[in-house]
């Protein structure tokens, strides 16, 4: 029987030595690497599975999703009529705040001007403003929002959240709902973005989202910083913004297509900072080891942790 | 008579603009861009004054040190006898910490390397550790040092402090005197330096000291970053530190001269990161209105507030 681990856009090497470290002596398979028998996988260890994965997967008992988000398998129409689980990694916030943290910085604190300065020997001093003085709207104001809402506010900036259904968190402006989305938007100066994927956010990252964020700020215009999926967000809308000034950078973690495309033009725009989907990622290390211990679990006869709902589908 | 501004390395716009802002109507000269009769000069408002300035001054009443630290103003050897003021900038500290949170994060979270593979149209996602595998030690740890620990601890790393006299921090681990140096240094990855220019501390940035300092930790060798005084360190010392791998990489705010000559091999180093001395720069908006509250309040004539102690240096 197989253990079969299939990750789009992870490192298979890296992957592959932490399952061996916590999993020693069974058959594990790197899908797009190994070959093997689909029949003969039990286990599935899984992050944004290409759909059609499961389909030859005659005896499968567990699928285990590696990451935040289980957008991507509970969309599969393969999806197999076993336990589906969710690998819960306790640092994923942290890393989520560290990431947030470091980009509305790196904007507020002009990072990438710095080094371009120093690319040039030129020794400038421009005018830098206060934390106080920089208002950062984060939109998706769940767990992840409000513990980077408590960083940023700490550090002085004036921060707000925004999130479907109304959330208050002391020392925090909150907004809520569809009536709460424009004036939450005017007061915005940078836009931290960390929804979920769902039919009702999909592409809600457009033109007319971006021109609704506040224009008197203390940048020249609004930033966008987006941890939160690549489906949100339109990126030619994004790109377009960015070339007429609407908005005036953007930091992007996540794509519409991941890995993104060397042809992107994302990639060599000068008002765009990139990272390759890893704001929060899943450590291979920790990750291997809370898996293992599942697998031993559901292999003693108990049912794994984390069991997703496919009635609410999360 | 002269309101003079005299500061080396900051923009003479700028300031020109705030200083005018702020005290509208007076006859506000800018040194070295400006005529002016030194006889004329009542106020003198300085940062990094090169020494002789004050020589010629016969009817200065007042020096107003628009920074933090005396040092520069101290040590001249033509201090005229009137009253030295500093001018407190209340968010002096916030913006500190802003620095030192953004510079541990950039080296924590490999902000260049993203950059560097952007550049290469790259998708790379490399092992990330999180924030808690990383130890980050502060060196001069008064009100700057200890509320930028406070923000890094809340991110999850692992904080201590060293100062010359012992503090204690709740939650964050302190190291005093020179029997603590070694033993806080021996367990220090990040080093972050904010101690002030005294003869004591001149030149302690060498390589006695980069060798002390942890090579077990997940960055491949220690890092420095310092935004103390750039008589701290010996730059020669840093170049071959970073040559050898005694130290992994360096960030800059402060230099042995500054602004940093364009032939400094500084600029080009790949594993140094330079900011021109701006980490928590004097705010000439904020600064500007402070001084001309106390330009009035001499004026009234009531002491100024925050005089320099001539005894104590400080």
């Amino acid at each position: 029987m197989t253990i079969l681990f299939c990750a789009t856009g992870w490192s298979n090497e890296l992957w592959s030595d932490a399952l061996a470290r916590y999993l020693p002596g069974r058959d594990i398979s790197i899908h797009g690497r190994d070959a093997y028998d689909p029949a003969s996988v039990r286990h599935a260890l899984v992050w944004r599975q290409p759909h059609g994965l499961f389909r030859p997967m005659t005896h499968l008992e567990h699928v285990f999703v590696l990451g935040a988000g289980v957008d991507k398998v509970m969309s599969d129409p393969d999806l197999p009529p076993c336990p589906i689980a969710r690998v819960v990694d306790p640092d994923l916030t942290m890393r989520m705040t560290e990431w947030v943290t470091l980009q509305v910085l790196a904007h507020h604190r002009r990072f990438r001007t710095h080094l371009a300065q120093q690319a040039e020997r030129r020794w400038h001093q421009a005018q830098q403003w206060p934390a106080s003085a920089v208002r950062v709207g984060i939109m998706g104001f769940g767990h992840l929002g409000r513990d980077a809402a408590e960083v940023l506010a700490r550090l002085g900036f004036r921060v707000a959240g925004w999130s479907r259904t109304a959330h208050s968190v002391p020392g925090v402006e909150t907004f809520s709902g569809a009536a709460g989305l424009a004036p939450f938007l005017a007061r915005t100066d940078i836009l931290v973005v960390l929804l979920p994927l769902t039919p009702d956010t999909t592409g809600v990252l457009d033109r007319d989202l971006f021109v609704g964020l506040a224009r008197d700020g203390v940048f020249g215009g609004p930033i966008l910083i987006n941890a939160g999926r690549g489906g949100l967000q339109v990126e030619g809308d994004i790109i377009a913004a960015l070339d007429d000034g609407t908005l005036a950078a953007a930091t992007l973690d996540v794509f519409e297509t991941e890995p993104l495309p060397a042809s992107s033009p994302l990639w060599a725009h000068p008002k765009i900072t990139i990272t390759p989907h890893n704001a929060a990622d899943s450590d291979a290390d920790t990750i291997s080891r809370l898996v293992a211990r599942q697998i031993e679990r559901v292999e003693a006869g108990l049912p794994a942790d984390h069991l997703v709902d496919r009635t609410l589908g999360y």
